[in-house]
């Protein structure tokens, strides 16, 4: 067992009890939603990638896992909130919160969830816990303002590259960049450390969305998990689609407009025209190059932390497995 | 000038300075439903009892602001997020959020209004800021559990008076209390007379929402502002018509239980028939004893705050205010 899965391991056992616990709180219809986001699994990746900076610097895990639950407690009051803007009909192979309850049991109790949250994270008992909780609720401010940037670019014809990073880094990169920061927080590491592996886990988060947006287009459908094209079909403005647009010339750039606009149109069809033109642009490849960009940032942050290579090659093997992955 | 408008003024213009910072924050998507939720007005009480309390026991105010900021935003993000779920159509006059701007828009900058309140909570530079950061928690997700309450509460035809009073306890009377407790706890001042804060602010709440029962069937029209009747026409389950249920007999318990099934029906005739059933039950004086009842614990507990009368004087005269109001 890779040094991963142990700490999914402890932590899948921990949480458990940690539900058992919440499950017997009152009125049940608030916690039952929470239970369900909860039981629908996921990576964890959040909470282990903490659980795992903790690590390099003190063996005493128990220590952080208040703060592991906040975290993804948290991630999943996100979802419930997103799935409800997003009208989404499938989370992680389950009917959403939204739909199996309710919108507003999916609004209250992801209130409950975002709450709840903090009940965790000042929990940890630690000199500093100043530090903590305002470095939390700077990050959780942050994804908010993330989701909006998203919503709004939908209704954006002007969204540039920087634009797009700057909002994948506030939706996405940094709950990954702050989940490693409060490991290292919570362990006491030297504050250049901790940084570290904020700026580590920022570009790693960066490199973890672009891949995904990669792998909606160009990924393998059987292994990808979900429709290939969805991000084409409908328009969202993805590091590909803004790219495309910025290098298309003449009627490249007409052709994408008039599908960009096109209300009624074949789906495969749809797919098939804007894939040609971002081969022609070299899309893939541009896209790829920005992943392994950001993804060695990510790598110089790692061999920089100042713990020995046994404490920390666990955490570079996580990196390289989650830019591995095709789904 | 009283001492409650005193601190009004002082904490409006606080707040306008802090209105035009959050301003200055993006995107602009995110925080302008959150200021003009600010900007809607409203009575300020939680953040005035906070720093009323406050003042009894040290004058330096500046120092209670941001828990003062914090309890106002809280309560802003619940208006946000119930007026949703209860698809409210009027907010002190104004559009609710969720019909100026969109449903997201009320959940994200709820969301984020919730978050900021932390933001504020956590400035407090205190001594007690763990029992500071416990309580707000603690009372926060008290208030998601009372919503959901009320909620379950509409759906089911067995709410005895004791669960109703506790869930206004938890919905509405707690986050008086604990304002009124937290600037105790941030002027540090002696446990008993925070506790004694605590519960007669807790008490007042519960006077003050049965007081509201009231005036919703016997007040006034056009001094209450709203239309009369509509817990009546909605078969609200408040301590009236729980109290008249519990105490009808024979015919006048099947009266009421007809018009309680009723889908058709004439709004006027409905008041009418129930407020006659009411008047024979003496629901009117019940309710008048009850919210007496709380009072005066309320009373009890002020009397008990061990300072000079001539520091407690304006918190005696705010809870009279609260309980003579017609509206």
């Amino acid at each position: 067992m890779n040094h991963f899965e142990t700490i999914f391991d402890f932590f899948t056992k921990k949480l458990a009890g940690e539900i058992e616990e919440i499950s017997k709180r009152v009125p049940e219809k608030l916690y039952e939603p929470v239970i369900y986001s909860l039981n629908m699994g996921g990576k964890r990746i959040r909470p282990v990638l903490l659980l795992m900076a903790y690590q390099m610097f003190r063996s005493d895990l128990e220590k952080a896992l208040p703060a592991a639950f906040a975290i993804e407690l948290f991630h999943n009051f996100t979802l419930l909130h997103d799935d409800i803007m997003d009208n989404a009909h499938l989370r992680r192979n389950f009917k959403p919160v939204h739909i199996e309850y309710s919108n507003n049991a999916a609004i209250l109790s992801g209130d409950a969830m975002s709450i709840l949250s903090y009940e965790y994270i000042t929990k940890c008992e630690s000199v500093n816990s100043k530090e903590i909780i305002d470095l939390y609720t700077n990050t959780a401010l942050k994804i908010c303002e993330g989701q909006q940037f998203d919503m709004d670019f939908e209704a954006s014809n002007n969204v540039s590259v920087d634009d797009y990073l700057n909002m994948i880094g506030l939706k996405t990169a940094i709950l990954l960049a702050t989940s490693l920061k409060l490991g290292a927080i919570i362990a006491e590491a030297p504050v250049e450390d901790a940084q570290l592996l904020f700026d580590m886990g920022y570009n790693l988060g960066l490199a973890f969305q672009l891949q995904d947006d990669l792998l909606d287009t160009f990924g393998n459908q059987d292994i990808f998990g979900k429709t290939i094209g969805g991000d084409i079909v409908s328009n969202k403005k993805t590091f590909l689609l803004i790219t495309a647009l910025k290098l298309a010339k003449h009627d490249q750039l007409t052709e994408l407009n008039v599908w960009l606009q096109k209300i009624n149109f074949s789906r495969d069809e749809k797919i098939e025209v804007v894939k040609k033109i971002f081969s022609e642009l070299k899309i893939f490849e541009i896209t790829q190059k920005k992943i392994e960009y950001y993804f060695q940032i990510a790598l110089n942050c790692w061999e920089k932390i100042n713990v020995d290579l046994e404490r920390k090659e666990g955490l570079l093997s996580v990196a390289k497995n989650l830019m591995d992955r095709q789904n």
